[in-house]
């Protein structure tokens, strides 16, 4: 990171981290040594939010309690669509339940998931991600989600007019197959995958 | 049913209950005053450990833990396998991820589904059902679950085969339009679908 922001080259963190605030999510990379600031994070909670107030809508949140706070200037009252994050320990059976009884009771359902990541790794082992329980309301519901977040299109769009240049001009690096490359390359740029984090060698095949 | 069983009409439950052992679920309609005993019915864990026997086959279980006497002689020491049933309460964050692991960890995931019911009705309202949890580690495993119980075909051949009629002999009675009517048509029967239970009207032009 320090050689390319040496280099000049203009630089963007594309996270679909749903677990906390960008302000959390920056703190702990600088933490961890990372020169990063909260202007240069592109995320799907602010994306959402953009997405709530253009069409009116009062989400049902099931999503991490750190996430909560980006949620602060949305009318939450009388919820007429459900946004989905990577709400770990809050994926319990109840808030399952009470997220798709919000859902059942629409005329038209509406849920909005913060990315549809298969799974991820923390240090005490992998863990489900966002995407498996999306598809679990989805079918419940017999309705498909909203993504917002990697690897939707506009994700990458909105991240690409935040550093101003085209996908030609771009490379994403990633450890996520579908999320990280192939998002990127359905965008037009050019992608580099690392073989660390949650890479598993199974998968370069048939991503 | 006391009408059907005095008229000489062969009968057969076919639930796809798996909160617990055939027993209890005789017990408790017995209770509430119906004329049932444990050989009418057919339910998918006794299918599920014929098929676990057939195939030497270890499972994880990810059930309710009222159901998990009906695996007693079933070997479930270093699991090749998961099966996954109406766990309720048992359908934790922890244990999801348990489930995962065991079916990533393996080369080809097998996962046995009794059932893939998308939601169903309790007292203190709607419930997802274990086709949705099934669907979540599909999703994450990139995988696609065996289906024992309603609606597959085997199911209801079994349920005849112990009547010993023919489908064209035989009409299945229920609430769900999926599980039920949708699996007994699949199979050549014809169904009758009760206004009753997890019914809803909406349901009807598109099943």
């Amino acid at each position: 990171l320090n050689r390319i922001k040496a280099s000049g080259l203009k630089l963007r963190f594309c996270t679909n981290e749903t677990q906390a605030t960008r302000e959390n999510f920056v703190k702990k990379l600088q933490g961890l040594g990372f020169d990063i600031s909260v202007d240069e994070v592109t995320a799907p909670a602010p994306a959402a939010c953009h997405i709530l107030k253009e069409r009116g809508l009062r989400p049902h949140l099931l999503v991490h309690e750190d996430l909560v706070p980006e949620f602060a200037e949305i009318d939450k009252a009388n919820p007429n669509c459900v946004v989905i994050g990577d709400a770990a320990e809050n994926f319990t059976y109840a808030n399952l339940n009470e997220a798709f009884r919000v859902l059942i009771g629409m005329e038209k359902p509406v849920l909005i998931s913060l990315g549809r990541g298969r799974y991820y790794k923390e240090t005490d082992g992998l863990k489900l991600d966002v995407g498996a329980y999306m598809k679990a309301l989805e079918y419940a519901c017999d309705i498909q989600a909203e993504v917002v977040g990697k690897p939707a299109k506009m994700f990458f769009k909105s991240a690409l007019a935040e550093m101003g240049v085209t996908p030609q001009e771009a490379i994403m690096i990633g450890d996520d197959i579908v999320n990280d490359v192939g998002g990127a390359q359905q965008c037009g740029m050019r992608a580099v995958q690392v073989r660390t984090g949650k890479y598993r060698s199974v998968h370069i095949l048939h991503p």
